[in-house]
């Protein structure tokens, strides 16, 4: 039962290979921390990889979960312990499975963004906060039903850290 | 700056490698498509991969997303274009990217639970929806300001098809 294309011998680790479904297209180069409201994002879907239904029907939904590879990240900058959240001396030491920053093992982000339009193999969206250029490798319809189903409780300090981004 | 460790060539074809960082382990063993919130699931962290204290901070949150991969799935099981949700003639025909269902590119699940308790490797969650064994690739606190920030708008299908899903 087991898909073994998946799944490689890697010493005692799995490791799984994911590729490409799609490409983040938007003005914005460099990573920057906030205000990523501002941006209207177009993700390109990848005919090679998907079929051209794919797309079909997300139209019906006001937002998509994107998830997608911040591959500038390097190697040595992935943290997989703790640290200050943005390197903020104001915030407290947490571990990066308590945080959303990019230097994460396996670099994957994962955001809800609002859908502008849907066209094909052109999805276009408000409130991605990635860069020009990364691969997507899922995307979701936000379905309420998979929304917290009961009150969210949070840190002081991460509600802070979302006071410019969007 | 690329990382080339993550980045293969494979023809025109982007992959990328991740790695488990935990397993979830629960009592369901078949995937069955209901009644997940009746499942606590604990999520074991790979030391291998993971420093001590890359979950500190995570039970100040009572959300966590974790995202796995779906590695019971076989690769002639993959859908890459459209389909009526689980075969259901009453739900529309759909893209693969306008659901959620395991049969996905990439086989990425991606799910907001609640966080039961949080003791250094072992994380004990709350409506989960993976059965015993799948490997964890990323877990993130749920913040509040990275919801949806609009209404959220979906078809009626969505709504039906989480009717008995918690």
């Amino acid at each position: 039962m087991r898909a073994s294309p998946c799944c490689l011998a890697d010493g005692m680790q799995r490791t799984y290979t994911v590729k490409a479904i799609g490409t983040v297209s938007c003005s914005r180069s460099e990573p920057v921390d906030d205000d990523w409201d501002s941006e209207t994002t177009e993700i390109l879907l990848d005919a090679a990889v998907l079929g051209a239904n794919a797309s079909s029907g997300l139209a019906d939904f006001s937002h998509i979960e994107v998830i997608y590879v911040f591959d500038r990240v390097d190697d040595d900058a992935i943290v997989s312990d703790a640290r200050r959240p943005r390197g903020n001396p104001d915030w407290p030491v947490v571990g990066i499975l308590a945080q959303r920053g990019k230097n994460r093992p396996n670099r994957i982000g994962a955001t809800i963004c609002e859908v502008v339009t849907v066209n094909g193999g052109s999805i276009v969206v408000k409130g991605l906060d990635a860069i020009d250029g990364p691969p997507v490798i899922d995307i979701k319809p936000v379905m309420s039903g998979f929304l917290p189903r009961t009150d969210v409780v949070e840190p002081t300090w991460a509600k802070e850290i979302m006071e410019g981004y969007w």
